[in-house]
């Protein structure tokens, strides 16, 4: 396998560790980001900074909000608030977009393979799985194989290598790594201070808390 | 399976004939159209006169022309013609844009799925099988293997009834439905008429040919 990839980076804990675990590891790499409508388009300034501190590394943008108001989840619809509580909680499921990672990772890799890069990274953890279908590793396998499919390319990989990890796990090789992780953003609701009561703050703050280590994040809560 | 489904219309001879078809089979559907930078972006136009001719169809057009900018692709580069010729010559691979149909038809399905649509159609053919691997049965098999486990849905179908068939039998198919072809846009090149000379249009007059019935367009040459 090659050492070039695309990673999708959302600014989030885990797509900010794996940026900073493969360049580490001597990756090549094309950042690519999206707006899908989210309430916490925050995060997007989050992986401007995370990117930009890793020198010369690509960043492209993706704008695709205009699709947030065709799709059904409580993650891109304005009138619908975010739910509280436990990541695995039955309510979380309106946090669901449809094909979201499928959406997102097939663009990422037609931008990433126009410019000759054959892989692409997606920083999915085992916490997902609950609730994402689409964080699964049997998802992923057969993403990978009509990937290669639609461009006739066997030459093509998906690395996931958080995907049976769990965050505290991740953020354990993060904080050896030194991820600045004052530059990411986790939580879904989109207030200028993260809520820490959401599923997604909720979960972060338990990975700290169990890596012994204070979040640099402030919260609102 | 429930006779409800997602349809990709680009306007040209394949989608405009399969939405007849489906129609006339009873099918509830959803309509979907893409912008994604092509130079032969009339075919949109061609999309909604097609549907409008069909009672009670919803159609959403969806705009990611700037993803054409960063994709590579004769279809979509400004600074690149359209070659002409045999549809199944070396030069037409340069029409390739990656991952096109898995793009389009994730965002279509997902668009379809918020709005409890199970199944998703597209017209791909026989003869776009030796250029484009995005249109092989092998891909569509692997796609709808994906999407299901995407959604952790079983029920989802990707439906493609003219995977095994030429354009010519299509058109046998349309003839008979009363497709009203003149309504419908096959050439890539984008000019006020139809080229007569690339790939896409070679293949449309011969089908035409095949069926010796005259075809309703007007051309340059």
């Amino acid at each position: 396998m090659d050492k070039k990839c695309t990673i999708i980076i959302s600014g989030g804990l885990d797509s900010s560790t794996l940026i900073y675990q493969l360049y580490s590891e001597g990756y090549k790499l094309h950042a690519v980001s999206f707006l899908y409508g989210q309430k916490h388009s925050r995060e997007i300034e989050c992986a401007k900074k995370i990117v930009s501190n890793l020198a010369g590394i690509k960043h492209t943008i993706i704008d695709i909000s205009y699709l947030g108001k065709e799709l059904n989840s409580a993650l891109t619809n304005s009138n619908e608030n975010i739910p509280e509580g436990h990541y695995q909680a039955e309510n979380m499921r309106r946090t669901v977009v449809p094909n979201r990672n499928m959406i997102m990772a097939t663009i990422a890799h037609a931008i990433g393979y126009s410019n000759e890069i054959k892989n692409i990274a997606l920083g999915i953890h085992a916490g997902d799985h609950f609730i994402y279908p689409d964080c699964r590793p049997e998802f992923i396998k057969e993403f990978e194989k009509t990937l290669r499919l639609s461009n006739d390319d066997e030459e093509i990989n998906v690395i996931t290598p958080f995907v049976n990890i769990s965050k505290t796990e991740i953020l354990k090789i993060g904080l050896e790594l030194g991820v600045p992780y004052e530059n990411t953003w986790t939580c879904y609701v989109g207030g200028d201070l993260a809520c820490g009561k959401c599923g997604s703050c909720n979960e972060r703050l338990s990975s700290f808390k169990e890596c012994k280590t204070q979040d640099p994040l402030f919260y609102a809560e």
